[in-house]
């Protein structure tokens, strides 16, 4: 590392600030700065997408001693208790600022392109959750409804495994425009078509309820069904939505 | 209703705190009482399991007007702040008590039976959403290791949608001797073959790491893998075991 890091010490830096705005869903939109942690996804990030970001933070310049850093990636020391203040999984690693895209809004009156997912996931965990699988097991796009989580809050990011940076993220409409969407529909649920033995089509939207709710019921979308011993009332949204991804990956392959 | 339920009001009643120490894994370990909580899984619950539980807990009486309470289940009547304070989970609806069972020390030098899972998740949410994906795919046992969380924590209970109920739960031992377990022993692993080309015996041994950790580098097991897009590094482990369950399923349909 060649160029001395900038230290910031003072709670009152206006660029802290700005940082420390990434760690909600308000500050994130108002100004467009993310915080990823992680000892896996930080080095794998800045390898794969350094363009994605323009900070790197840290308390010990040891910490990234050796580290091959991008032309346009800054590394700024911060005092511990800064670094702590950011660092809200607790990671101690380096931490890397990015510029939050733009998520253009999608026109559901055009046929979908490849798999879509639709969903208003409000837990910005369990739509991390969703967005891993729905990069391991190639959704092309993900809607985010009206209602959704903040698809870079430092949860959802925590439990994506930078999935974010592979998929493309548009804005979707409320719950009522989406009955009129051009389909091919589908929505899991628990009275549906077996989706074993479903013809998987190239192109659909495929609907996910909020946490609890399922899709609302004037949702003109075919259900379908992940089969199940039926020892349990339901699955758990995350997995059945990832065993339906799963299966359609390795039905196509 | 015909009884007059029993009524409690001060946190100093011995029953009240006996049920206050389901609340962590230490009381649960010592007193053996768990508390169920849930909108759907407690009616469901005293239909299907009425022989599980001792207690039904309320608020209000008009919440239980026109329960069918088995015989063995009492209805007790909780002074708001009292019954908030098992509520963990915010529900507002009444609560079970029930007597965890015992779970036996299973015995790694005999062969498994049916599909075994052997896990050591020490978070209960996680650890629910896996029993919850076993009881739904057909895992005939779920072998818990040495410091595992316990699975009638009220977080697991929560999780896993009443699994704990269909599912024989055995005790484990540590990590070093599942080593020396009696195979076949499989292990999933970003690596191993694709479990999409694999033939499942009837009965297997399948392991889980911890959170984050993965299987012991020398642990003997095969390993397999869910076949991917590659572009995440990983799945979410509970993603990746409840997808290998559904595929086992499906094959064996």
């Amino acid at each position: 590392m060649t160029r001395p890091p900038l230290l910031i010490e003072s709670p009152q830096n206006p660029q802290f600030k700005l940082w420390e705005s990434a760690l909600d869903g308000r500050g994130l939109k108002k100004n467009g700065k993310f915080l990823l942690a992680g000892l896996k996804t930080v080095p794998e990030a800045l390898r794969q997408r350094p363009d994605r970001f323009e900070r790197l933070l840290f308390t010990d310049p040891a910490q990234i001693a050796g580290w091959p850093l991008p032309a346009g990636v800054e590394p700024v020391q911060l005092a511990p208790a800064l670094f702590r203040a950011l660092d809200v999984s607790g990671t101690g690693f380096p931490l890397l600022v990015g510029n939050v895209p733009r998520f253009p809004m999608i026109d559901l009156s055009q046929p979908p392109q490849g798999l879509e997912l639709l969903c208003a996931l409000g837990d910005p965990s369990n739509l991390g959750a969703l967005l891993r699988s729905a990069a391991a097991f190639g959704a092309s796009r993900v809607v985010l409804l009206e209602g959704a989580a903040h698809p870079f809050h430092p949860k959802c990011l925590r439990a994506a495994s930078n999935a974010q940076f592979s998929l493309t993220l548009l804005r979707g409409p409320r719950w009522a425009e989406v009955n009129a969407a051009a389909g091919p529909l589908y929505a899991l649920d628990g009275g549906g078509t077996d989706l074993t033995r479903f013809d998987w089509p190239t192109d659909l939207r495929l609907i996910l309820g909020e946490e609890g709710q399922g899709v609302p019921a004037d949702c003109p979308a075919v259900r379908l069904s992940v089969p199940t011993t039926g020892n349990v009332e339901s699955l758990n949204a995350t997995v059945a939505v990832s065993v339906a991804l799963f299966a359609r990956f390795a039905a196509l392959r």
